[in-house]
This record gives structure tokens, sequence and C-alpha cells, in this order.
């Protein structure tokens, strides 16, 4: 019984979460602390990014996926996350997933692929896409989502990210923020509202939001939570954070 | 005022800690999430740590100190923190700290610097040491406190860490495990007990262990977090971890 | 997005509502505050009327829409309330509400409308109305209701209002007088009870009258609250004031 | 004993307090109704403000002191409050009191008045000062405390206010961004910090700023009520809003 | 409307009970006060009773309901409630809320009534009785509840009222004794149990004794006030003290 | 030890109030209730008066004391309680206890006895008095409070009590007027304010109104509650009405 | 009645359980009045066993029933509870439960009959099992359920109990050890887990495994206070500890 | 280490008290799992007695002390606890603790010495004694205290336990009654009540009666656990039970 030992752990008892975090990130880290149940702890580990959004800075930070995930062999962890929204429907989801894998030996969850899963639980056809990003990121993530067969009814972003500084303004905008977009992309009728990125603060306004509309709100930390629980095979409710922690 | 803007995240308007912490790690990052007040979030990077404990795994850790820093750098950390109580009584705590500074260009804390500060804070002459290591860590312990100008009233060890399963055991360790222990040294008569290692168990039971013994109780992980908040400008007082972070 | 920082404000993120209140009123703004839910906040421009009720004060009121209105411009509100009850049946409400519309761009609500569109939300026939007006205002209620298609089951009124001082006696009766003359127009045994006038207070027994009841019970401040949220396109349930704020 | 009924109202039977708010102003009616202890009632009447912050801004707001005030004198106001922080140290303080007072003759406070006021009575001598104005707005706010012979150990702003949109910005910042100015200037060494601005955030952050400084915490909004209460004759203590509502 | 004026009181807004309870009683008034709603007041007067339980005692008792029924007219009672189980079924209770509507002029409950109309209410074919009483008033409850139609499935009593002493004694068991009386009455399978007499503490374990036996539990001082809430009109439910007033 | 039985009871383990109220009294029974700690239970017996307030009818309230404390002899009261204020202070007080300690052989209160023992403890010098009284028995109560050795700083009362119908309105004021002519009284600077009448609803604003005024507030009805429990020997602390119950 | 008098005590007046627990047991004890609801209290008497589980070991224990039995004849239990799960399958059930009920004339439950009957009141087929016993009681447990009727999915145990030390060990696991090992027999997709010894610490993690898993959970302690709480005829729902408590 | 596993349980992680308790016995139990912090669990074994209280009773009882102390061995208790009061005063309490170290090899408290060390840790000159026992063992009761050098201010008894149905009735009577006897005992006016017997309930009235009379209150089964805490090193204080936890 000498590994029973080791799935035990004061903290993280029921599960340990490794994740993988890009450097800029403030809000993915504090967003998984609030809303994970008791006995569920996060472990993190970083990937550097820098400059402004771009094709390449997404290159460099997929590439570090298996040595990142390296660091978090030693916790035993129950599942891992790949918590960079965008650089998992930009890079190849696939690929990022099998090197952490191989490092890990544990299932592995991606943010896109998390957000895909959570759609399709929630039966969602039509969907409004709120984001922080620049274009060519918003155009790659409609891509995206109509690749997996959903409608976007409507997608808008706050357009930040041409550069360094204008990145981190991402983490600095208070969830408010992402209420007021997410009621704005609403407007065109979808039957769910997704706010996208690991690093936009929402964890406190997702059950206001669904109140205020009356359909599921889901956001990238969110459903990234949800999708990892699943996968370590829970299936408890969670109180607080939309419909699909609540209800699943 | 484009600088104010950084100053403030949404989770982390009073303080972003960015931490280092040794890739087995599996109770530090909760822990600093438990008692961290509201507004003070915790940013983590990991130091890649293997085998058995032993003078060459400390210089392994050490080593890369500012690398890890260096992904940090990103979140506009308030302070650093290096979060591993044995590498930073073992290996130069000072060069630690300047790796981690210039990479960074914040303060920088680290856990052994951290349990120095808070014992003289305390003021402290004799102190008893509950640990979970291996004897020659034990001893290293011992030599550091002395030279540091302090009594060890007593210093008893799990003698956890001969090899790579062991060591994980350590973080495997209910908190109630680190109240007996700190009960048995605490019989020396000394003026506080310390329970050292970040990845040991304690932040539920200080205070009860405090309110049975009659004296102060510091931890790893508690001192570790009551200098991050003092180097960070942060006075306030925090409730069910100690005194130190009550009184302070 | 320039525009979306202007929809974001630190009290009011989910609405703004710009109130415009008369001048004697010293209920309807602690009661939108009590009854408005987290994220709601409540801006309000007063209305003079002076002297004992008549058609003349009413006429006087309502001139005053559109520069009251004005003063509530730079708030950016999400919608507009006029929050006199009697002023908004006896005058003519469509103009009203034309005139702060073109002051401010945005939807406008009034009491009376609020009113009638919350009998209609609960499917009601038969109405028994308790107000504390002067008979000339009680009988243009009754004709009022009666127009809107609604059967008068009962309607008695504490008769208050014949001069200055008279009318200031409104806004200081106790919450319970407007229970008792809520359960006494009950017994006529209608669909709903309707507690007119916005210097009334009602809020704290709206759900024991219901309770006590049986049947739904309708009030200005609650219902001029329940249309400016749904109006705002809030779908959210608020507990403590009634059915209709909580059902709908 | 006529009166006394006039007196009593349900909601405001400790005190009503005749508020007279800047039009653009979005903050200062839900931190009163916040921080305002039961029984104390909130009633406002606007005044016009529009265009850049400018020296004929506020001669045009304090134009409209008195017609705006003679707007509440039917709520029997227990206290008159002149809510605009600047423009009552840069208009003539007095002739806006007299003017409130010919019209409602009750005792009238303006912000600024209980600023300095709320000063004396926590002893302070040297003051740090936060604001979100523009910078000749700054110079007038130094000038004015150093007349009234306080050290203005520091003083920055966040220089909004420049066009019309960006005034409204002040209004659209988090309570949050007040704690990260506040840090700031506290460093200066002072003995008190001042937030200044009726429509500037503060009341969730003050009790935070406070425990971490170790020093009071004065706010436009915290020292209006403050001072309209202790005028009202009321000298209860607040919880929550810093020390000087909580131990005068 | 002068008359509203009387309805309304600040502790008995809803409803003011009138009392008539026998001297020796030390239950009935905690109880009622301990179950009644906010809003519901209720005011006593005493009808005196000594010596043994007796034919005689009973016929003292009813003669005085007139007098002390006078003596809480001027209360304006809403309903009049007779407190004694035994003499409302020994004495003829019509009669007696004849003599009590005769001085006040308002509705009139006794306790046998009640039990009654509670019984029927929740569709009880089948009773089980614990009574505290001596065995004549026991068989002359058996011989009521049969008249009134019910089967008693089993009734047993504590044989307390031999001498004044005795009697008093009734009113100084601990609630935890009607428990226990009522568990065991109810293994003769009942729809219901039913606990009499006014003096016979229940309150605190009906709830648990329900929660046990899985049928409905019904208490003198229990359905006597659910029956005045009803008259009164008031159809609020109350947690707390059985399914009765649960769920009317 | 069968003394020992009869002096407990299940909601009276600590003491038995034996309660003499007037028949008009609708506050005492519920204000009792609400600030009698648990084990402590009320009862009461009513004294008929009738008619306007005036010597006449004191007299032959008085002269009911007798009879009405026979009424609780079976409860085996721990203390009575006269519970008009006015009435003993102008009928003999002395003769009102003695006629009721000759039927009940327990110690008694009067209410006007409670309060001239209540200002001793708190060692009021000059007092300010609000009452609901005519005139007459305002003067009556100035003498009384003089002879006793008070001097009274301010009497002022709502001159109710002319006929039956205005008597009855002194029971149906909001506790709120009580607290507004009790700060209009406080104006004279006294060193307590005492809110004179058992049937004047005072209980939830005295805590506010010491709050407000910083000086003891003392009402008929908790004097009469803390004279009572002292009497019977309980030292204890309640929360919740003034410092006179809390402190003493 | 004077057998009334018996049934009730203070804290056990709805049930007095009589406990047979092993004299090594450190759980059972605590667990019960853990989750024992208000009114029933815990009472027990010690069964020596020692040395290693074995054969004999349990035939030692079992031989006591009676005379530890004896020890608990005079609190008049309600119910007599056989606390070994082991023993009760390995050691013939049935003439355990005779020498118990011969000493004391109650109704007596074994752990292991309480299992089973748990096992058919939630229509359970399959069972995965999770034990702390060496092996030979794991196949004498598989054996045991099988004869019962039941197909037993998996069944894993900790092998503790060689020697003596070894099996104080079983008391001193954390309750999440016992989550982890549920959890993993759970992967076998049975209906329901059953975590056998009521030496084993289970009871707060119950409800999350059952919220992670999705099916019920029983375990020994919990299994058995259910059963002891029908068999004394008490049906109420205690939340908390699972579904078995919960429902029934 | 192996040691300190079996110091720490997951109920008794601070301390496992081994309680030895007569077997008549059905309040100890409750009350010290009522009354112990978290981390201390109480494990019992039984001492017969049976048949009227007498000198042989108590002679038969104390022989049993190391055989049934032997039961408890294999907890590994802290501390055991010999719970009966006057078994321990009448027999020779230093052989009874003699026989139960021998057995256990652990620190021994009996319920005589917890009282004589309680009382003079509160510097208590004179005592006042409740008992529920019979005339004998009163006396026995007074001999002891006052030749432990204490003054009995006053001493009274229920006189309950002339044959083995009364002695049942001690461990039947619900705590009010300790609170009655308590209280009249305190009029001898002493430093301090004493009330004795371990099957006598008193927790929850302790705080009440010390509140009433203004003087610590100290009862067997209070003083019984505060000297087991103290013998284990534990120095908490435990609210709501007496000054005596509250304080050391």
């Amino acid at each position: 019984m000498k590994q029973l030992r080791l799935v035990y752990s004061y903290y993280g008892w029921r599960a340990r979460i490794g994740l993988l975090v890009p450097s800029v990130n403030v809000v993915m880290e504090p967003e998984l602390n609030l809303m994970a149940p008791e006995g569920v702890s996060i472990h993190s580990s970083r990937l550097v990014i820098s400059g402004p959004s771009s094709c390449e800075s997404y290159a460099i930070m997929s590439a570090q996926a298996g040595e990142a995930a390296s660091r978090l062999r030693l916790i035993d962890p129950t599942v891992m996350l790949f918590g960079c929204t965008s650089c998992s429907f930009i890079e190849n989801e696939k690929e990022i997933r099998k090197k952490i894998e191989d490092e890990t030996g544990v299932p592995v969850i991606t943010t896109s692929g998390a957000v895909i899963r959570a759609l399709k639980h929630l039966n969602v056809h039509s969907v409004a896409v709120a984001t922080p990003y620049v274009n060519f990121v918003n155009e790659e993530e409609k891509n995206w989502l109509e690749a997996e067969g959903f409608t976007v009814a409507d997608l808008q972003g706050l357009e930040l990210g041409k550069d360094e500084y204008d990145r981190k303004l991402i983490g600095r905008q208070p969830a408010e923020i992402a209420y007021g977009l997410g009621s704005r992309v609403a407007r065109s009728d979808p039957d769910c509202v997704f706010i996208s990125c690991t690093n936009f603060a929402t964890a406190p306004i997702i059950d206001a939001l669904e109140a205020d509309l009356g359909i599921p709100v889901i956001t990238s930390n969110q459903a990234s939570l949800w999708a990892a629980l699943r996968t370590a095979g829970l299936k408890l409710s969670i109180e607080g954070y939309g419909s699909l922690l609540r209800t699943s």
C-alpha cells in the first residue's frame, strides 16, 4: 500500500492539479485557489512568454510545455492542466498534451480543450465570446470555435496585447469589466456566453452574469477547473461560479 | 500614472508574492493561499529537486534561483520569496537573494531569513525545533541557529528524506503530526517552538499548539508569509495562524 | 473599447439607475438602495413639489421632467426612472417618458408604467389597492387601473395630502401601517394587493403580507425597481421583497 | 407634538441627510448609503457640472448651491451636505454654506470643511494626499491644506479630468486603485493619508489601508459622513470604514 | 382612518392575541412567545384555578371566562384564545366562547376547538394521546375525541393533578418527558400523536418527535397558536415546531 | 427536596416574574419577553384601567393590586412586578407593594421603584425625561423625581391620554418616536435620559440612543426588568438594551 | 409512570446507546459522538483484544460480550451495539447478539449486521470494499459478503494488523486515507463503496466521497449508528455523513 | 519516530483520555464529549456498581480500578481519569491512582483530586456544595473538604441513592435542577459553588450560574476535564463551561 501514501497529501487529498501557467499571468492561480473545493490543491510551473502577442510568442510558449511539466512530476499530480486559452487553440493542442503526458504519465487538460468539452456538456450551439485579446487572436478564436462546430453569435475583445505593457493590462482589469463585456456580447441572443483568457478575472461575476442573462456563462478558468476535476474522477458540485460547476 | 495601473491587479491589489518553490513541494502553495489576506496573491515558479536529500541536491536547487525568478518578472511582483528552509540555511543565503534580485529588481525574502527575523521579532533566546529532515540536515540546522545566536533547547526530526520516496513522504504527513512533534520538543522548556520545512503541513495546528503550550510557535510557511508581507510594507494582523501573524 | 470603460463603475457595474424623485419624498431613495442587488447604484435628481396635492401640483412636477433628467446625463445611466406613482397616472405618462428620453437617450420607466407591467406579468385580473392619498387622487387611480383593464376589488386610502404638512405625513408612516391597510383591502378577495405611492414605506413588510394573505403584493417602489432592472436587461432574482422580485 | 411627527421617518428616524452632489458623480450616493448606520437616510439633489475641470466649471457649480438645496427643503433634513471636495476648497466655502443654510435653515457641512474637521479631530500635523485630479486642482488642494496649517508630506494625483470623458473616468476607477495610490503617498511617512474626491471609490479599502500602513486614512466621503453625523448630534461608532468613523 | 391607527401596534402589527390562561400555568405564555412570528404579540389574563383537578375546579374556571376577557378588551385584540385544554373539553366549549365574544366582539378560539380543527386539517383518523392528567380527565379526553369522530389508538397520562402540589408538577416537567411519553403512545401506530395540556412543555421537541416517528405531532400550545393565527387571517408558515405550523 | 422541584420550571428555571400590567398595555409583555434572558419567564395578570388618564383611574388601578397578584400565586413567582410607571409614582408605592407581598409572599418591584433604583445605580444627578403622558401626569412625574433628589433637566411629553382612544395611542407609537423624543430632551445636557411609560415602545432603540447621545438611557420596561432580575438574585449582563442591563 | 422517569435522561432523552468496543479502538467513540443527533448519548464498555489479528484474538473478544454488556445494564440502554466489524463476521453473529440480549433485555445490533441491513436498504447488488485489515480478514470479509448475496466488485486493504503495533496503526490513519482507498476500489464500478472497520476514521470524508463518486458510501461506524437509531425507533435524517443517514 | 505515530490519532491528536466510569453513569461521557476541545478524544471503561449507595458499593467499585484500566492500555492514553467523585473521596484516592498507573504507565487523575486542585487554583477558601447524594455521602464529603482545609459554607443534597431506582434518578435530572440547587447553597455567601457528582448534569448551566451569582462554579465533570487537560500538558482556554476552563 506504499502507493496509497503518495495519493494522499494534507491539502490535496482529493486531487493535486499540476498547472502550467504563462509567466505574465496574475489571475489563474488565485482564481483556481478560490474556486477549488476542499482537498484539491493547485501547484504551478511557469511558461515564459514575453513581448507582444504574436504567432511567435505562442510558439515559444508551447515549446516549453514538456520541460515545465517535468518540474511538476514529483508532486504526483492527479491531473495536469495547460492553462493558456489562446496558445492552446493557436498551437497544436494535441501535441501540447502529448509532451506533458510524456513527462508526467497522468491525464492532461488544456484550457481550449476544457472549453470545448464544457460547451458540449451544456449542449451549446451558438456562443457569444468576450475576450481581452488583440484582433488576430480574436480571429483565430472565431475560426477555432467554428471549426469545432459552434456558431459564433458575436465576438468582441478589449484589444489588449499590442505590446508587453498592454498585455500585462489584461491581468489588471477588474472582474466587473468582464461582466460588462459579457453583457454586451449577450445581446446577440446566444445559448451561452464564453469569456476567454485565463488572465482575465471573472470568477466573482459568473453567478451574477448568469442570473442577469438567464443563460450559462463559461470562462476559461472555470472551465479549466471543471474539466480537471472531472478528469480526476470528481463529480462534486461547486457553488458560486456558474451552472457548469454547480450542476455537473 | 501608467505605473499605478500595473501595481493594481484584481486579486493582488495589496501585494503579489513571487514564490520559488522546490518541485517536490505540495504544501507551501496551499498554505500560503490559506493564510494570505484578501488582496494578496501568490504566484509560483518551481526549482527542480530530485533524489535523496544531500549537499548536492541543495546546490543544484540554489543554482536555479535566477532562472526560476526570471519566470516571475512579468507579474511585477511586490516581493520575491525563496521558499525552501533547508536550502537557504545550507547554501549561501545572501547569494540566493542576490540572484533573484538581479532578475526581478524587487526585495527578496528567503525562508531561513524569514525565520531568523521572526525569532528576533519575538525576542526568542532559546528555541526548540521540530523537523521532518534526515540527520545531516538537522545538524546543519542546529549549527545555523546557534551561529545566529540562539540556544537550541531541543531538536528532533522525523528522519524522512533518505530516498526520493521517503522525501515525498514529508509532504504527505497530516498537520497533526507536526503538532505531536512540536509538543514533544516543547518539553525542553524553550521560549518558542520552531517547526521547520515548507513542505511540512502546519497551518491549521499553529493556534492550537500555541494555546496548549503557552509559548509562540513559528513555522516555515507562516514565517515566510509574515516576512513577505512586512517587506511589502503591510502591517496588518492575521487571525488563525499563531501570534507572529496576529500581533505584529 | 473606450465605451466599455464608461459602462463600468465600481458600485454600478451591473446598472446605474437615474432616479427622478419628488422633492418631498423621504422613502424612495432608501427603499431602492435597500432592495437593489450588488452592482446596481441609484442616483437621484429632484422634482419640486409643494403645497397640497392638486392637479396643479402634478402639472408643475411633470413639467420639470426634462430638466431634472438632464442633471443625470453625465452618470451614463443604464435606465431612467420617473418615481412618482400618482403624477405618472394623472399626467400624460407617455410625454413624461419622451421628455426624459430626449435628454438622456436611454430607456425610461415610470412608476405607473412599472405597476401596470408588474400586474400583467403576474396575470392579475382583480386588484385591491391601498393608498395614502386624498380622495381625488384615489378616484384617478381607480379610473386609471380600470382603463388599463383591471377590476379594482377595493381601494382605500389614508386620506393624507390635504396640505403640505399633511402630505409630508405620508413619508412619516411606519411600514407596518401599510401592512394594516393592505390586509384590510385584501378582504375583498382580489388576485393581488397593490400598495401605491413611492413615499409610503413598504419594503420590509411585503414578504410578511404575502405570507399572511397567500397572494402577491405589489408596491410602487418594488415594482419600479423590478421594471428598471428588467429594462436594464437584468433577470436576476431578489429575495425578501415579495414574489415579483423573487420569481421573475 | 406635531413637530415630532416630522422628525421621524421610517428610514431616517435618526437623521435625514440632504446631499448636494455634482451631476457627474456615481460614487458618493452608493458610498454614503453603504456606510450610513441604520436610521440615517440620504436624499440627494444634483449640481450640474460639465466639460473639463476648470475654474469656471467650479464657479458654475457653486452658483447652483442655493437652488439645489431648495429642492431638499421638504424632506426636513437634519443636516445638509455639499458633497464636492475640490469645489469647496476652490470656491468660497463659507458662502456656499450660507446659501444652503438660507434655503433650508439647518446646519450645513461641506466636504472640504469636513476634511479639515476630521484632520484636527485626529491631531494630524503632516498629511499625505492621494487624488484623481488634474494638476491645477492638486496645486489648489496643497495650498488649501497648508493654509489650514497642515504639512503636506506628499501629494500625487491620477491626473484625470482634462476633458469630460476623462473626468468621468474618475468615477469608474475600482476602489483598489485608491488603495495603491494611498500606499504610494504614504511612503512620505505622514501622520495620516487623505484620499480626496467624492467621486473616487474608497469605502471598502479604508480598513485594509489603515491596517497595512498603521496610520489613519481619511477619505472625502467618509469624512463627509462623519461630520454630518456629528453635526446631527450622533456620536455613534461605525465599523468597517477606518478609525475616524470607528472611534469618534 | 382613525381605526387603522388602532390596528397597528409596534409589537403586534400583524395580530394581537388576547390569552386567557389558568393561574397555575407556567408554560403557555413562554411557549406562545417562543413560537409566535414577528409582529404577533401575546397579552394574557388569568383564570383562577386552585386545589386538585376536579369537575368543580373546571366549573369555577369556565365561569370566569367573561370577566377575564373583559380585562383584555382595551388591547383591541385581533383574536381571543381560551388556553386550557381540559377545561374546554370538559366544560361547554360553545358557552365559553360565547362569554368571551360578548365581552370583546372578536373571534374566539379555545384550545380544545383548536385541536379538533388541527386534527381535521391534517386528515387524522386515528390519534394517540399523551397527557400529564389524572385518570378522570384522561377518560373525559378519550370520550371527547371519540365523540368528535376520531379513533383513540392509545392514551397514556403522567397521572399528575391529585392535589395542588401535584398539579403544579405538570408545569415543572422538562419538555423531553413529553417526548418520551409521545414516543411511547406512538407504538400504537396512529396517524398522529397529540400531546395534551397547555401547561405541559413541548415546543422544542415537536420537530424531533416528528422526525423520529415520521407522523405529525400536535400539542395544545402549538395547535392553539396555529388556530389563532388562521383565525386572524394569517396564512404564514412557521419553522421549528412541527408540520402543522410549517405547512399550513 | 420537594420544594426544589417547584423552583424549577422548563422555561423559568432561573426566575419566574409575576407581572401586573394595566389592561390597556400592549407593549410591556412583548418587551419583557424580548429582553429577558434564557431561563426567565414572564407571567401576567391584568389591572383594569379605563377612560381618560385621571387621578381616579389611577386609584382604581392600584386598588386591584392585591387581587390581581393573587392570580399569580400558583406560579410560585420568584419576584412580583407592578408594571405601571405613573400609577406607582402617583399612588402610594409602598402600599401597592405591601398588598402584593401579602398575597404572594415574595419580593415586589414597582416600575417607579425600579427607575429610582436604576438612576441611583448609575449615579445620575440630572435627568431629562421623555413621556407620552398628558400634562397633569408629567407634572406629577417631575415632582416625584425631584422629591427623590434628582434634578429634572427637561421633561417633554406627547400629551396623549385625554380620552380612551387617545390613551390607546400611546401603545401604538413606533419605538423610533421615543428615540426622537429622547434626543430632543437630551439637548438639556443631562446625565441620563429617562423614557417613561411601560406602554411606550423603546427596547430596540435604547442602544442606538445611547450610542448617539453618549449617556445612559433608562426606560420603564428596561429598568423594571433590571430591578426584577437583581431582586431575584441574578447578576447577569444582557446585551442590546442599554448600559443598565449590560454592565450591572 | 415511574418507568418513564428512567426513559428520560438529560443527554440521552431520545435514546441511550450501549456500546461494546474493542479495547484498542480509538475511533468509534469519537465518531459516534460526532454523528449522533441531539438527545442520543453513547455509553461504552470495552472488550479486551491483544496481540496480532488472528482467529484466536476474535474468539477471545466474542467470549466477553456478555460480561461487557452487563456493565451497561444500569444505564437502561435503548439499544445495544456490538462495535467490531470483523469479529462479528468471523465469529457467530447470532450468538454474540444472544449473549448481549440475555444480559440487557433490549434489542442488539452488531456492526456486521448493521452493514448488511444498510446494503439491503440501499438496494446494493455489487459492492467495492476498502479495509485496513490483513489478508486473512479480507478473505473472510469477501466470503461473508458473498454469502449474504452481494457481488464484491473489488476489495483492497491496507494490510495492517500483523502485530500489535501494526494493529494500533489502523486507528492512527487520517480519514483522508480512507477517502483515497475508497476512491481506488470504486474504479471497479460498483453500486456502493463500503469502508470496513470501526477503528478506521471515515466520518468527515463520507459526504465528499459520495459527491465525487456519485454512489452511496457506507462505513462501519456510520452503518452502526444508522441501524442503532432505526432499532431505537428513530427515523430522523442526519446531515453530513452520507446518504444512508440523510435519506432513510 | 515509530513512537510518534502512536501519539497521533485522527480524533485524539492532542490527547486521548482514558475514562473509568461507574456503570450506572449516563452523564459523564456526554458531558466530557461536549466540553472537550477539538483533538481530544474520550474512551471509557466501566466500573460495576449496583444496589443502593453504601460503604460496600464504593469498596467494590474501587477494587475494580486496575482491571478496568487495563482495558484502556491499548489506546495509548495520554492521561487516565477515575470518574467517580464520591468513591474517590470515600475510598483511598492514592491507592486508586496507584492501581491505574500500574496498569497503564501514564499520569492518573481522580475526580476528587481534580476538584481539590481546581479549588486551590481558584484560591477558594469557603465553598458551598450542592449534591444529589444521600446523607451519609454528604457527611463524608463535608469531612473530606474540611480535611483538605476548606470551609464548607453550606452543603445541601437531593438525597437520592437509597435504592437502585433512586440512584439511577441522579442521572435523570435536568441540568437546570443543578442550577436551582447551586443557587440555593450560594445564599451562604461562599467564594465558590461546587456541584458534586459525575452523574449529575451541569455543563450547560455553569456559565449562567456564574453570571447570575458572580462567583466561580466548579462541577465534577468540568473539574475532571480541566485537570485531565492540564495533566496532559494542554493550557488552552475553553469557552462555555465556567471560568475554570476559560481562564486557566
